[in-house]
C-alpha cells in the first residue's frame, strides 16, 4: 500500500478511512484534525491524518472531505496496550501486550514491524479515535447544533449529528489476493484458513466461518445416515424413531463441542482472556441531559421507564400482530395445499403433479420475503426503543428476529406435523422450503450485491480509463480509496448467523422424516462458505475487526433450539406406528412414557451441559498458570513495597482472580 | 479478652489456638515457633505467638502444647490488604481495603482500633499461617516422616500428619452475651440481628440464617393460604388445583428473589467483588510426587484417572446399591400399612385407628436413621476418592448426600401420589414424615450436642472449683481455652443447609394436598433459628469466618428442586378429579394439555431467571461504578508514565473490567 505524508513530515501508511459530510465546515475539519493529531498528554489521539487528495473522475461530484488516517510504529504499540491485546508469550501463554516487556513477545523481531496485524493497527486506530473525547467544547466548531459532554467521544457524536458519514478500514490488495486464493480460489480438500481470516477480518469473522465450517462438518454423520435411508428408500415413516433418536443425541452434543472448540480458537487468538472495554453510547441514541449514575458525568440519558413502555406497549403488540399474520399466511397455503391436491384427485397427471409442489413454492417464497420486510421493521422498532448501548440493541433485535422468523419458518410442519399428522405431506413440505429457501438466500445474499457492486465498478474503472491509461493492475490510492468507500457496507453476521439457525432448525427438528435434508444443508453449507468468502473479500467494505472470544448470544439461540428439538423429535417418536405398536391398547401408557422419557432426557441434557467444562483442560491449566503467576508477582510486590501507592493495590488484586473453571486434577 | 506478652515483649490479644499433637518434638515447636515470629521478608508470617500455661486441672493429663497466636494492629492491616477485605469508603462504595489510603474508609477511626471486627482478624491470622510456605526445608524437624515441599503450606501439612491436631478461633465472652441476647435470648417480633452475626461468625453462618430468614417469611403467604383449607375443611382434593398453581409460581419466584437479597447483603458485607484465593490442597489429600501443571512446583498428585475410576467404579455402584436399599425398606413399609389398614378394617376401634399411623411413623424414623448412616458412607467415600480441593470434594459429597435424600425421603410420597393415586394416604403419609422428621432433627440437631456438651463444662468447672474458689464471672483465659478446645466442632453449614433443602421439598412438591405442610414449616423453621443460634453461641468451637458471597452449590440444588416441583405440581392438577371433569371424554386430550402447559411453565421459568438480573440494579450501577473509576485511574497513569514498568500494567488491566451485568439505562 502506498505511503502518504503526514503535515509533522512524518510518512504512514493509511489504515483508516474518515469521510465527512460535504457541508461541514472549515473550522469543524481544523478543529477535528489537530484533536485527532494532538498529543496524547493534552488529550488528542496522537494519530496521523491526512486528507485524501481528489481522484481522477469527476471532481465537481467528489465529496472533498475525506481523510487517511494512520498512525506511527511506536504509537500503534502503546495502542495495542491500551486495548489490552493479547499476544503469544516466550513461555507459549497468552498475555497482555506492554510496551516495557514487549520483547520477551513472540512474534516482536526487530523494532516490531509486521508485530501488529493490519487488522489488529485499524481496530487500534478505530479505539483511539473512538475515544477521543470532548473536553471543554460544548459544541463543534462551526457547528453550533453538534453539542459536546464533556468525557464523551467526539467521534460518537459526530457520527450521530450527521457530520461524519463513514469511517471504514482500507482493504489490502496483496493481502486479500492471498487470502482469497488461499480461502476460496482453488478447488481443494483443506479446511479453511481460519487464521489467516482472523489476521484479515479479525475474530468475529474467524469466528462465524469457524462455526459454519465446524456445522457442517457436525452434519457430515447425519447426511451419512440419510442417504442410505433415501437410497434404499426406507422412508417408510417407520424406520425413522431410529433417525430420530439420532438427531436427539447429534443436537445435545455438537453444541457442547463447539463450545469447547470455539474456547480453544479464542485462547489462541488471544480473546479468551481480553476484558471487554467500557462500552460507549451507540451513535443513534438520544436523551435529555442528566446525570450518569455510573460516571457522574452529564450526558444525555433516556428513562429506561420508557423504553420499557415503547417495549411492552408498542413492540410487543407490533410482534404478536405479525405472528398472527404469518399464521393467517399459513392458513391461507394450507387452502392453497388442499385445493391443489384436489385438482390431483380429479385428474392426476404429471401436470397436476407438478402443481402439487407449487403451493409449498409459492409459501417459502412469501416466507422468505414476510422474514425481510420483518426484518426492516424490527430495526427500525429497536432503533426506536433508543437502546443506549450497542449491546442491549443487538440483544433486542435477535430477540425480535429470532422469534418471528422461527414461528414463520416453521409453525406449518409443526402444524403438520402435529395437528394433521401427515409425515407425506411434511415430508413434501419441508424438502419444498429447505430447497427453495436455499437457492432464494443464495442469490439475495451473494449474487445480487456482488452485480451491484460489479456494475458500480465498471463505472468507475471507465471513468479512469478515460483519463488515463491504467499503468499497471494497481489502482492509485485515491481511486482505491473512493472505490471503497462507494461498496456497500457489511451489517455484521447478524444474518449469516440466521440463515445457519434457521438450517439447524430444519435437520435438528425435521430431518428424521427427510433424512436427505442434512445432506442439502452440507452442500448449501459448502457452497455459502464460498459465497460468504467471495462477499466478504469483494462486495463489502473491508469491517472492523471485533474481538470476539465466542459467537455470543448465538450460542443460547442454538442451544434453545436443541432443547426443542429433543421435545419434537420425542413426540415425533411417539407419533410413530413403530412405536405405537408396542402399545396397542392404551394411548395413554405410550404418551405417558414419551413424556416421562422426554424429561429424563432433557434432564440428562441439562446434566451433560453442566459436567461437560465449557473449556478444554489444556487450556484451563493455562489461564491458572498466568493466574497464579500474577498472583506470585504481586505477593513478591507487596513483600517489597509494604506501602504500595494509593489506587495501585485494589485494582491489580483483580488480576490475581482465579479462572472460576479451574480444578486442577480434582 | 486478657492480653499476653510475646517473647519480643509486645502484648496482644490471643485470637487463634494452635493445639499440636503431645508426642511434637521440642525442635519441631521451635522451628514452627519461629516461623510464625519470623519478618514476611524472609518468608515468615510475622504473627505474634505465646504458648498457654498449664490449667489449674490435672497437668498430668492435659495437653501442654496448646499456643495462642495474635498479630500486632498494624500486622492486621496490611493482612486485611493481603487477603482484600472490602471495606466501606467514603464516598459510600465497597472497596479492597489499602493500609495507604486507610483513613478514607469510613470505620476507621484513629489508629484503625475497632475497624477490623475479631472475627476478620481471626480470618487473617489465619490465613497468614495457612500461607506460611515451606521454603529449604524438606521435611519437619524432628519428624523426618512429614515431608515439606517448597511452596506448598506448611500448616495444611502439618494438619495432614497428625501433628497439628486443631486451629480455631477463640469466643469472646462479651461479645457472645451481646449477641445471643440480641439473637435469641429475648422474645421479640423483630429479624435476626444478621450484621451482628456477620461481625460475629463471618458471611457463611449470615448467609445461611440469612437464607433461613427468607425462606421462613417466603413461606407466611403460603402458611395464610393453607389455614382455611385446614380450618374450613376444604380438602376435598378437589380445591387443590388452585394450591398447586400457587406452590408452581411460589418456588420459581422465592429463589430469584433470595439471589437478588442474597446479592445485596454479600454487596453491604463487602464480599459480592471479593475475589477467591488460589485454593491449597485440602488436608487429606495425598498422592505420589509430581509436576504440579500450574504452579511447575514439585508437589503430591493423584491421577484424575484413577479419581475417575473410584468414581465410577466404587461411588457411583454404591449409592445404587443405597437407592436399591431404599428402594426395599419402601416396599416394607407399604406392606405395613397395608396390613395396618385391614387391621383397621377388621376392627375398627379408636386404637387400631392409632395403629394406622404406626407404619408411616416408623418409616419416618427409620428414613432418619438411613440418612444419618448413608451421611457417613458418603463422607468416608468422598474422602476415599482423594479430591485435591476442599470445593471438589462438597461438591462430590453434596451430590452423592442430595441424591440419596431426596430419593430416601420423597420416593414414597411419589409413589402414593402417582402410581397408588390415593391422595388420602398421601396427605396421612406427608404429615406423619414431616412431623417425625421435625422433631428427631431438633433432637439430634440441638439437644444432644447441648447435652454432651453441658456434662462437660460441669466436669470442667467442677475441677476448676476444686481448686479454687471462683472470683467473679469470667473464667480464667487458660481454662477458656481448654473449654473451648474441648467443645465439638461446628463442620458447616451442610446439614443445615440439608435439612431446610428437604422442607422445601416438602412444602414445594406436595403442600397441596396438605396445606398445613407450610404452617409446620413455619413453625420448625421459628425453633430452628432458636436452637440453631444456641447450637452456634454455646454449643460449638467457633468457626472460622467463611467469606461468602452466596449460599453456593445450594442455589443450584434449590432451583432443581423448584423445577421438579413444577413438573409435580402439573401431574398433581392433572390428576385432580376437578381438572378431569373438564375431559369427560378423552384422559389423551387431558394428558396433552398438561404436558403443554407443562412445558410453557418451564420455559417461562428459565426465560424469568434469565431476564430477572441476579443482582440488584443499584448495585450494579455501584460496581460498575467502581469499575470505571479504576479505569479512568489506570488511564490517567498510562497518559502520565508513557512506559509503565513490566508486570505492572497487565493485572491492573483485569481491573477494567466492566460487570457483565451492567447496561446503564438500558
Amino acid at each position: 500500500m502506498q505511503q502518504l505524508v503526514d503535515v509533522t513530515g512524518t510518512s504512514f501508511t493509511p489504515l483508516v478511512v474518515v469521510e465527512l459530510a460535504t457541508n461541514t465546515t472549515e473550522e469543524a475539519i481544523e478543529w477535528l484534525l489537530s484533536r485527532i493529531r494532538d498529543k496524547q498528554e493534552i488529550g488528542g489521539a496522537d494519530l496521523l491524518v491526512e486528507q485524501l487528495g481528489l481522484g481522477v473522475g469527476g471532481q465537481e461530484k467528489e465529496n472533498p472531505h475525506v481523510f487517511l488516517v494512520g498512525a506511527t510504529r511506536q504509537r500503534l504499540l502503546s495502542g495495542a496496550e491500551e486495548v489490552g491485546l493479547f499476544k503469544e508469550y516466550n513461555d507459549g501463554s497468552m498475555r497482555g501486550f506492554t510496551c516495557a516487556n514487549k520483547h520477551n513477545f513472540t512474534e516482536f523481531m526487530g523494532d516490531g514491524d509486521g508485530f501488529l496485524s493490519k487488522a489488529e493497527c485499524q481496530y487500534i486506530v478505530k479505539h483511539e479515535l473512538d475515544t477521543l473525547r470532548a473536553q471543554s467544547e460544548t459544541h463543534v466548531p462551526g457547528h453550533s447544533e453538534a453539542k459536546l459532554y464533556p468525557g464523551k467521544s467526539i467521534i460518537r457524536r459526530l457520527q450521530s449529528k450527521g457530520i461524519l458519514i463513514q469511517i471504514f478500514p482500507l482493504h489490502e490488495q496483496e493481502d486479500l489476493k492471498r487470502l482469497s486464493f488461499t480461502w476460496y480460489k482453488r478447488v481443494k480438500l483443506s479446511l479453511q484458513p481460519l487464521d489467516a481470516i482472523r489476521q484479515y477480518f479479525g475474530e468475529g469473522q474467524a469466528l462465524y466461518f469457524g462455526f459454519l465450517e465446524f456445522f457442517t462438518f457436525a452434519l457430515v454423520p447425519m447426511a451419512l445416515v440419510g442417504v442410505p435411508y433415501y437410497l434404499f428408500d426406507w422412508e417408510d415413516y417407520d424406520k425413522y424413531v431410529i433417525f430420530a433418536g439420532f438427531n436427539l443425541v447429534w443436537c445435545t452434543v455438537i453444541l457442547e463441542l463447539w463450545k469447547r472448540y470455539s474456547a480453544s480458537l479464542a485462547y489462541c487468538w488471544g480473546t479468551l482472556s481480553r476484558k471487554k472495554a467500557f462500552e460507549e453510547p451507540r451513535p443513534g441514541f438520544h436523551g435529555v441531559l442528566g446525570l450518569n449514575p455510573v460516571t457522574g458525568r452529564e450526558e444525555p440519558l433516556y428513562p429506561n421507564a420508557k423504553r420499557q413502555l415503547r417495549i411492552y406497549l408498542v413492540s410487543l403488540p407490533f410482534v404478536l400482530l405479525c405472528l398472527y399474520l404469518s399464521l393467517y399466511v399459513m392458513m391461507i397455503y394450507f387452502q392453497m395445499e388442499g385445493w391443489a391436491i384436489s385438482v390431483h384427485v380429479e385428474e392426476p397427471t404429471f401436470w397436476t403433479g407438478i402443481l402439487l409442489f407449487i403451493p409449498s413454492i409459492i409459501y417459502a417464497v412469501v416466507i422468505e420475503i414476510m422474514n425481510l420486510i420483518y426484518r426492516y421493521a424490527a430495526e427500525f422498532l429497536t432503533e426506536w426503543e433508543n437502546h443506549r448501548l450497542e449491546s442491549s440493541y443487538q440483544n433486542h433485535l435477535i430477540l425480535k428476529v429470532l422469534v418471528f422468523n422461527f414461528f414463520n419458518c416453521f409453525a406449518s410442519l409443526f402444524y403438520i406435523a402435529f395437528v394433521m399428522q401427515d409425515m407425506a405431506l411434511l415430508r413434501q413440505s419441508l424438502a419444498t422450503l429447505l430447497i427453495t429457501s436455499q437457492i432464494l438466500n443464495q442469490f439475495m445474499e451473494a449474487f445480487l450485491p456482488y452485480w451491484l457492486q460489479r456494475r458500480r465498478n465498471k463505472k468507475m474503472l471507465r471513468k479512469v480509463q478515460k483519463r488515463r491509461t491504467l499503468d499497471g493492475q494497481e489502482l492509485p490510492l485515491a481511486e482505491q480509496v473512493r472505490l471503497e468507500a462507494d461498496m456497500s457496507t457489511y451489517l455484521g453476521t447478524f444474518d449469516d448467523y440466521l440463515e445457519l439457525f434457521l438450517l439447524f432448525g430444519y435437520v435438528s427438528l425435521f430431518s428424521c422424516v427427510y433424512p436427505l435434508a442434512a445432506v442439502l444443508v452440507v452442500l448449501n453449507n459448502i457452497t455459502e462458505v464460498y459465497s460468504d468468502a467471495f462477499k466478504m473479500c469483494h462486495v463489502f467494505k473491508r469491517p472492523f475487526s471485533d474481538p470476539a472470544a465466542n459467537i455470543g448470544v448465538w450460542q443460547l439461540a442454538f442451544e434453545a433450539m436443541s432443547v426443542i428439538a429433543v421435545v419434537t423429535n420425542c413426540a415425533l417418536i411417539g407419533l410413530s406406528p413403530q412405536v405405537k405398536a408396542y402399545f396397542p391398547d392404551s394411548e395413554i401408557q405410550l404418551i405417558l412414557w414419551i413424556v416421562a422419557i422426554e424429561h429424563l432426557l432433557l434432564a440428562f441434557k441439562f446434566l451433560l451441559s453442566f459436567l461437560i467444562p465449557d473449556v478444554p483442560k489444556h487450556i484451563q491449566i493455562r489461564l491458572a498458570r498466568l493466574e497464579f503467576e500474577s498472583l506470585e508477582a504481586l505477593k513478591k510486590k507487596v513483600r517489597k513495597l509494604r506501602r504500595p501507592a494509593a489506587g495501585n493495590r485494589k485494582p491489580r488484586a483483580a488480576g490475581a482472580q482465579l479462572h472460576p473453571e479451574f480444578r486442577a486434577g480434582s
